[in-house]
């Protein structure tokens, strides 16, 4: 049937969206932000809500090996309300459609459900639907949130400016820690079921990758001090990757400093426990969840009190190329090592 | 960990979904219909707009060996529109999530992509986002669809009243007979690949299988027509089991005429060549994507002239029953007999 194979793989993630979505024409005015941001903004006569969905599957976001159904409910709901509050909006509502196999029990259902509802409870969003099917193979999780924005108070990812402060919330690279101790030790229990786990003391890295927050409280803090960031999205794939997108789609360039990067001192320990640089896995590690965003310079004042954001670096003009700056003064590249699904499996 | 362990099978979809929303309470005011619907109605500051998914796994709802992509990626959509048309609302976008295996060439997602905007165009609604996955096993696909009903126009399927006359329309069992069809010549083909497949003179029951449309007519019929259902759905799981949802939530019983069924000549012929019953095709048979809908008496004068609408019994007191009268006159209780996905596989 086809002359031609070109390999998914050749394209990434970003280029297959780009790709298969390159000729589609919008048709209705309500559309006013579509295909490539955090979310999309619909407007509803005048007032505007976003838009989100995530697509979990077993074996390639998850692994129910380390993984407790509670905790995977909890993070279905989570990465897609921080979708939400990186278009600087609140989430309210989400449907939830799984795909199971038949080794679930209604027990094992309701530990899910329960890690669902207590994210939904927890953060002010009501399950409105979803779809129930069987899965031949494997766990299957689609969730869509929906959230309200003031009118055009919506952030995009295309809207940064030169000179803008990039600024992060909270703590990056734990959640790549985490991932990587859980592997180290699925790895060790399957070659001896009899070894007992060993995640004493790394409570705040697992914690970080099992079960990760949404950033309410950034967003918050920005509406209430009347900053209106002029970019911004979440850091799913890793900072690296983010920033690169900032840059692309506002047509700029960055410096990002390395000895500005926020690392929990939990962290630094693993990775030196690992023999893995901090930095690396602040810059490549992915589903930390933060948010990264770029605001004017003279709202620097503004954040200097909050010590859950970080000024990291800033914007330049495109000529001047994505720049990362190391504690020893090199400069380097930055490169897009952030979690491609496609490479990666 | 778990002390009891209850079989999924053991409660239906139905009843797992009942089960795992039960204890669920409504947040937000924007939250107007939630779970138990074809879709959620969420109120914008006056305004409605209603949001439905739908999650597709290849091996249970669709068998790439007898779906071409494309009729897959139009069919994909138009099952979501069907949900928004059900509540008597009108789609304006929706959301794509997909997982792919890399026996997936680019071009053949090309294929499922011009199909999903083939629908989109004809249906007039835009794609706003979505998220591409790996998956390991199987193509799995999940779409968000989102509309617009004026405020409080929106139909559920809990507020018919007795008395009101039940209507469905199209004709149904045709997408049934289609399936029936595809699977026998699937399994001679697999017993013995020489032979050709004998489509022949079945392009009606194959295409409303493969490639089925949404009753955006009938919903434009009933507003042109000043006629508010009183309460609707669509034909996905079968008209039996579809009735029963209506009885059910609105606290009612109903009575059905075998001799009012609306079965297509393409579709009783089909059914007398392969040994069935086209009645039981017609009450039992899924993926119709129809509508069903009651309403007033005093309507029925609207409706005569339109044959894509057609009366087929009446709700009564939920002390008469479900009943089914034949055409010889005699009455069954009405059963669920309609795909349960969780008892097929």
């Amino acid at each position: 049937m086809e002359n031609q194979r070109t390999e998914i793989a050749s394209l990434g993630e970003f280029g297959l969206i780009d790709h298969l979505t390159r000729n589609f024409e919008i048709q209705n005015a309500s559309t006013i932000v579509a295909v490539g941001d955090d979310a999309a903004v619909i407007d509803h006569f005048g007032k505007q809500t976003v838009i989100t969905t995530d697509l979990l599957l077993e074996g390639v976001h998850f692994d129910l090996m380390y993984t407790p159904l509670k905790h995977l409910g909890y993070k279905s709901v989570i990465v897609n309300l921080s979708d939400v509050y990186a278009m600087n909006a609140t989430p309210t509502q989400i449907t939830v459609s799984i795909g199971i196999t038949n080794r679930f029990s209604v027990e094992a259902l309701n530990e899910f459900y329960e890690g669902l509802y207590a994210a939904c409870e927890k953060y002010g969003v009501d399950l409105v639907g979803g779809d129930t099917s069987t899965s031949h193979k494997g766990f299957v999780i689609s969730v869509t949130a929906i959230g309200e924005v003031a009118p055009e108070k919506f952030v995009r990812r295309s809207t940064a400016q030169k000179g803008d402060l990039i600024c992060v919330s909270g703590d990056l690279g734990a959640a790549f820690l985490g991932l990587t101790l859980l592997e180290r030790e699925k790895k060790i229990y399957l070659e001896n079921p009899q070894v007992q786990p060993d995640l004493e003391n790394e409570d705040y890295i697992v914690g970080r990758m099992l079960k990760p927050e949404a950033r309410r409280d950034t967003v918050k803090f920005l509406a209430d001090n009347e900053i209106i960031p002029t970019s911004m999205m979440d850091v799913s794939d890793g900072l690296s990757s983010e920033i690169l997108h900032i840059c692309k789609q506002s047509n700029l360039g960055c410096k990002l400093y390395e000895e500005k990067l926020p690392i929990a001192e939990q962290s630094r320990k693993a990775a030196f426990k690992f023999g893995l640089d901090p930095t690396v896995c602040a810059l490549n590690g992915g589903e930390d969840y933060e948010l990264i965003f770029t605001m004017k310079q003279e709202d620097y004042d503004k954040i200097t009190l909050n010590e859950k954001i970080s000024v990291i670096g800033y914007m330049t003009d495109i000529s001047e190329g994505t720049k990362f700056i190391t504690k020893a003064g090199n400069t380097f590249d930055i490169t897009a090592q952030g979690w491609n699904a496609f490479e990666q499996h």
